[in-house]
């Protein structure tokens, strides 16, 4: 590590919005003086007990409040995890958006949708190109992930330079294109490398993630024991180099290939028109090309390996699907692994898919497109940076990756483990956490952006525990109960077993309020609502031991 | 197989209730002209899409509808997903229970619980001993499970003998007891089986599952590793050999040990009363005889390694646990896998106990207590059935084992896969499904019992996705809304971000009512509730895509 003249020099600040924590939403600030430049603009998928929520993206308060500084952002793929907040953001802060070829052609397919594709500047970046960004550079390093055209980003900046590897993994053998270019990585490390913000994503898994060509190899031998079934295979609609794959296979094979799932024939489209798949002639058609065709030519490459509920293929597992019909002359493969969380909605889909009499192959029909140990390590050894800095995961994978810049003799100094919003600030004294700015998760439901908070998602929690109970009654000026009380509720009991509850509950109520006039307690409704909702509401819990949502309405006649 | 003389013999039926086409909920019916036995009678946990419902049981209307021929119920062993509806149904059909030493244990644990302890006969049973039920006489046989006395059952029927394995593996090295009775299935065998009954929870998985005692090897690295550290262990409740491994350990390396968690707790009490679990003297102690000790000396064994909410483990890492606070001196040891469903809130935990600082340990400290396929294959070798059925798992485990039957020879005609509430009837002429008897869940939901359906889990479902709005007014005999509409809302928007939202729908509202009374559609108020809702809906669904549920309420004053 040179040592570097630094009179002069302001602070480097760099501020993850998103990313750490959890795996999605990945989104960092990096800020000098009068310029901010940020890499990625993910979104994240809602948690469990996030009901009704459609989509999370990062709070960017800090961004508005600093718009004027903001000189673009560089995208390092076209994952949603790493693009999928970009419209939303866009909207209000409109600044260049920088990426490869095929990370730019995904955009702009979401920029169309969003209507943004005539305001949003974008512009196209080449392997080893370098751009300007106010007082940064920064070059595009060709990587390997599960998308093509992934790349790592080398930050130059007046304080040294930062390495950013996006999320990525070793392919010494990609379907498309070329291996990332471990030489570049190499050159920079003589340079100097200030830190190596490294992809976590695996970092507990010992040894290597394998090459994506060895999934080729188990589809062809699939292909070969297959031979007089359809074949329907499951992946990822942005796996392009795997479609790309099932697609020379079936070639090989004298199969036609049909691809269905909106997502996936959109990136598809998208991916031919750009030159990142090659279709030998003949080989790609539509569901109704396929129909007609048998069972032993057909080859269907379709979304849903995750059990998303809406995806095409469980719309074919629960029979629902408008063309395909699952037969016992199927053969389903899941060219895939769960992510954590879907492993139970991706069993039921199984179980549906066996019921209709198909087989369905899961082995070794899936590699990740995430380094695992033992390439984090040649990262860092070809770039040695002075620091290390986990992101991209969860917090025990930001820890997996300390460990493994521990067992590279990293000490605790000169590791860097951040929290979402926390401000790292490179400066005379080295690399410290110097302040923290507003962060965290805004809700998308529908169409609405931020309306749903804290607050409502409680009250969504409540609801489905225990359902609803709506009190209504109307009293006159002298406080007499003119009409009602009526019992409306939902999601709480079958109502016509709960007869003598509810009739119990309306005593309580009139009770309730002919206690509370009687005490003098003043003609507020509100309090007189707050004592029908407690007396009820503890009535019901000890009664059955549910809370559900009491709500009195009182109307004024 | 020999030949026998059916002259005169009625079939014999076998009914499963549960435990097909899922994990848990195992009961199964075996009817023979005026005799019912029932094995097992356990419950299920709800499904993610099952809010507010604590458990499931199984719909024993058939049972019901044939009370007087039950002799009662044989459990296998003392696990929730075979023994947790017994209090359920003992209420509606009080018949003998018969089960092993620390089965009847636990057993009578949750009778007490529920009052029943003085009314429900229950007899314990030792491992080679036959009890006599109606035409039934049973046999139970040791096996080897993740919890002790677990028993396979010889079910000896005029029309031959079905075994059951209950849950079960091959384990040569116990910690507690003797190793499964191979020899006892060797012989039953040579008698001559009718249908094998086999568990099909790993069926899925190659090899042999690894012995207990190879746990054992695991911990104790784990314990010579972590010298200075407070050993934080988390398991499964029941696992009572995994516990006896804990404490024997714990013992050799001169710690003291506390099990907090209600469930271990009351399992751990009976293990050790019916000597199930034997400790070494001062070995034991509760978290206060803990607290003084240094952390070197200490052992916690808890419940919570699912990741499950209210357990202990997740209240120390949550920090809300009232004795126990987690320090960067504590290891975490998960001495359990995740079950399929709860990896996401297990790795919650994790990351919330690093955000500790304390260290994870995930790694070898767990075996699966059912068999692989290749201690299916030894079951089937030693018993011969004439017919597979496998039994306990859902449809693909169910698949899997009737794939290894395949492999040992046995056609399709006698690989038997039923599902729940079928009635497979062995007769003269072998075995076919005859019928279908009612079947299904019952919902528990706090201390209701069947009074949540599907009705209302649709309702809860609705409003967790998108709250509730309420629309109360009040209308005289002429029609004139006299007060209101009011609008109440909860789990739909932060209301007061959406003024102009409700204002509209006011206006909505108000308009609905002229146009539909001007309309001369008559005065009948469900049919105006009617069209405000649909009115309201349909325009909250055009104006921001969500569906809440809309209540009307109309007053009559």
């Amino acid at each position: 590590m040179k040592r570097e003249n630094t009179e002069g020099l302001q602070p480097l600040k760099v501020i993850p919005l998103g990313g750490l924590e959890q795996i999605g939403m990945n989104i960092t600030v990096f800020e000098y003086g009068e310029s901010i430049m940020i890499v990625d603009c993910g979104l994240g998928f809602p948690e469990d007990d996030m009901y009704g929520v459609d989509l999370v993206i990062p709070d960017v308060t800090y961004l508005e409040e600093n718009a004027d500084k903001i000189k673009g952002f560089v995208i390092t793929h076209g994952h949603e995890d790493h693009i999928g907040a970009l419209p939303y953001i866009l909207k209000k802060i409109n600044v260049p958006v920088y990426a490869t070829r095929l990370t730019i052609g995904i955009i702009e397919h979401k920029l169309e949708e969003h209507g943004l594709l005539d305001s949003v500047v974008r512009k196209v970046i080449n392997f080893g190109q370098t751009i300007t960004l106010g007082e940064f550079h920064v070059e595009f390093v060709r990587t390997n992930h599960s998308i093509v055209d992934a790349a790592a980003l080398a930050i130059y900046t007046p304080r040294g330079i930062i390495v950013h590897t996006g999320d990525f993994k070793v392919d010494y053998t990609p379907v498309y294109g070329d291996a990332i270019d471990l030489q570049r990585f190499g050159e920079l490390g003589k340079k100097g490398v200030l830190a190596l913000m490294c992809d976590s994503t695996n970092a507990e898994r010992p040894g290597f993630t394998a090459s994506e060509r060895t999934v080729g190899t188990a589809l062809r031998s699939i292909f070969e024991e297959q031979k007089n079934k359809r074949l329907i295979i499951a992946t990822f609609a942005s796996n392009v180099d795997r479609v790309q794959q099932i697609i020379n296979i079936a070639h090989e094979y004298g199969r036609k290939v049909a691809v269905e799932g909106r997502s996936m024939v959109s990136i598809i489209d998208t991916a031919i028109a750009l030159e990142r798949l090659s279709v030998p002639e003949d080989t790609l058609t539509d569901l109704d090309g396929l129909r007609n065709l048998p069972d032993e030519k057909q080859v269907l490459i379709t979304t849903g390996s995750q059990g998303e509920r809406l995806a095409a293929l469980s719309r074919m597992a629960a029979g629902t699907h408008r063309k395909v019909v699952i037969t016992p002359k199927d053969a389903v493969v899941f060219s895939s692994h769960p992510i954590p969380g879907n492993e139970k909605a991706i069993t039921k889909i199984i179980n549906e898919i066996f019921l209709r009499g198909a087989d369905v192959i899961f082995q070794d029909t899936h590699v990740s497109g995430h380094a695992c140990s033992e390439e984090i390590k040649l990262i860092y050894s070809l770039t040695r940076p002075k620091y290390a800095f986990p992101v991209h995961g969860e917090y025990k994978h930001l820890k997996a990756q300390a460990k493994i810049a521990r067992s590279l003799g990293y000490d605790s100094e000169h590791i860097l483990i951040l929290h979402t919003g926390d401000v790292l600030e490179f400066n005379d004294k080295g690399a410290q956490i110097t302040d923290h700015v507003q962060s965290g998760f805004v809700f998308v439901d529908g169409l609405g952006v931020g309306d749903v908070g804290n607050i409502v998602l409680r009250d969504r929690q409540r609801l489905a525990d225990d359902g609803v109970m709506v009190l209504v009654m109307a009293m006159d000026a002298e406080n007499r109960v003119v009409s009602g009380p009526e019992i409306v509720t939902r999601g709480f009991v079958y109502v016509k077993e709960a007869d003598e509850l509810l009739e119990d509950i309306h005593m309580l109520i009139d009770d309730t309020v002919v206690d509370y006039y009687e005490s003098g307690a003043g003609s507020e409704r509100c309090r007189l609502k707050n004592s029908i909702r407690d007396a009820v509401g503890e009535y019901i819990w000890k009664r059955i031991k549910r809370r559900p949502m009491v709500l009195p309405v009182i109307l004024e006649v």
